[in-house]
């Protein structure tokens, strides 16, 4: 018997520091049919208001350094204000959101990141999805919409990257639902050439990753995203979707599509 | 047939403020046997953000002023910082907990304080408590975890006074179950001097309200407290408790309950 459609669309900073972005994103998501889930960055705004809080956002390799006082803000921001207004901008448009940090019904538990050459201080690498915990939400008609906050199970919130909070998320699902993600950023898909927006790469497979690799097509900060996507494909995620937001309407069908 | 019992358990500033207060109230409360919602303050701890923020905390007769910025910082403080850390603290004492605001599975709307002398700003007044959305968490064996933040269905997301979200909790969940209230405050309960910490009314009911209200016992601050608690009785509500976090163990009876 196949399994039901699951649909995880991660969003980041460029959609959620503009609201009227917000708004047409929320409305988009709002209409989607089928089973879905939310998950949302905000670390511009988290930068924005550790600043006014005096405190320097350190960043390492693309990585916020998390000392306490960062995970505060952290906690502040992407737990409270981003993710409460997402939740209610949704209820306005009629999808019955329920906001989430990995501590929520104990959805999604990490590990302190050990201290090799830097110490990222209280940032988590996932370990846990309780998968049936999510999906009781999900089967009450609730949709799950969550922040980059996961726990480790003793009491301390840890700061998780969005990106990887949506693929482990699919990666946990997939024991339950055929699992897609659609990650909703700036460009409209993996580029050929990083200047000339209409060369989206619609579809990539591992051969085709391959090929793209020995180019040098794929490099810099696309590079970590693509592994991320593979690594969720093998371990269960059925496809994966990059693109900008409007690859999640029926009009658009620019965007890079990644299978195995 | 007789309802299933529900204790809904309301803490303030004096325990949220102090860790070593806060992780011995939550041992108590994920030893309590029997379905809870916890529901907490966090003003104190609003005020100093906002503070840090540069934005002046107005109250007025007890309550704060909301105006955007400042509903910012409680969306923050409540909703991020305070309920995260605590779902946290009680996913630790193996306490399934979940953290919502009135927005979250569209829990508790409410109405924006319409402006009459004084304008509240983004002050809500609970209107619907969705007890359906509230007992599935409950029975899939979820410990909801409430701030003191609703919203009005239309994307706004609002102000509410913590004891007020309780008392409305316990008016809408009536309709399910036998729901009691224990308010945890710093004193033992309704005292028959304020002077004297060992003159705690152990029990009040409507007959012996009107008369300690005529001797003048009952005044100030505990005025408002226990007019919600007989509104709260008159619509349902079973039992409401007042005093020390101390009332929730079996050691101590020194505190008041309330009834019709």
């Amino acid at each position: 018997m196949s399994k039901e459609k699951l649909t995880i669309i991660k969003i980041g900073g460029n959609i959620i520091e503009d609201d009227t972005s917000l708004n047409a994103f929320l409305r988009i998501f709002s209409n989607l049919e089928g089973k879905k889930i939310l998950v949302h960055g905000g670390g511009k705004r988290a930068t924005q208001m550790a600043s006014r809080l005096g405190i320097p956002s350190k960043m390492k390799a693309g990585r916020r350094i998390t000392d306490a006082e960062t995970l505060e803000v952290i906690t502040m921001v992407y737990g409270g204000l981003v993710n409460k207004n997402i939740v209610a901008k949704l209820q306005a448009l009629q999808s019955n959101a329920i906001g989430l940090s990995g501590a929520d019904a104990n959805s999604i538990q990490a590990t302190k990141r050990p201290v090799k050459t830097i110490d990222y201080g209280f940032a988590g690498d996932v370990n846990k999805v309780a998968s049936n915990a999510i999906d009781t939400l999900i089967r009450a008609n609730f949709t799950p919409v969550f922040c980059g906050i996961t726990h480790d199970g003793n009491g301390q919130l840890l700061n998780t990257n969005a990106d990887t909070i949506a693929s482990q998320l699919a990666i946990g699902m997939s024991k339950i639902y055929e699992t897609s993600i659609y990650y909703c950023f700036e460009l409209h898909g993996v580029l050929r050439d990083l200047k000339d927006e209409g060369s989206v790469i619609k579809h990539i497979n591992s051969k085709a990753y391959k090929t793209l690799l020995e180019d040098g097509i794929i490099a810099d900060g696309m590079l970590p995203k693509l592994e991320n996507c593979f690594e969720a494909l093998k371990s269960g995620v059925s496809k994966v979707h990059m693109g900008n937001t409007s690859m999640l309407t029926k009009e658009n069908d620019n965007y890079t599509t990644i299978t195995l």
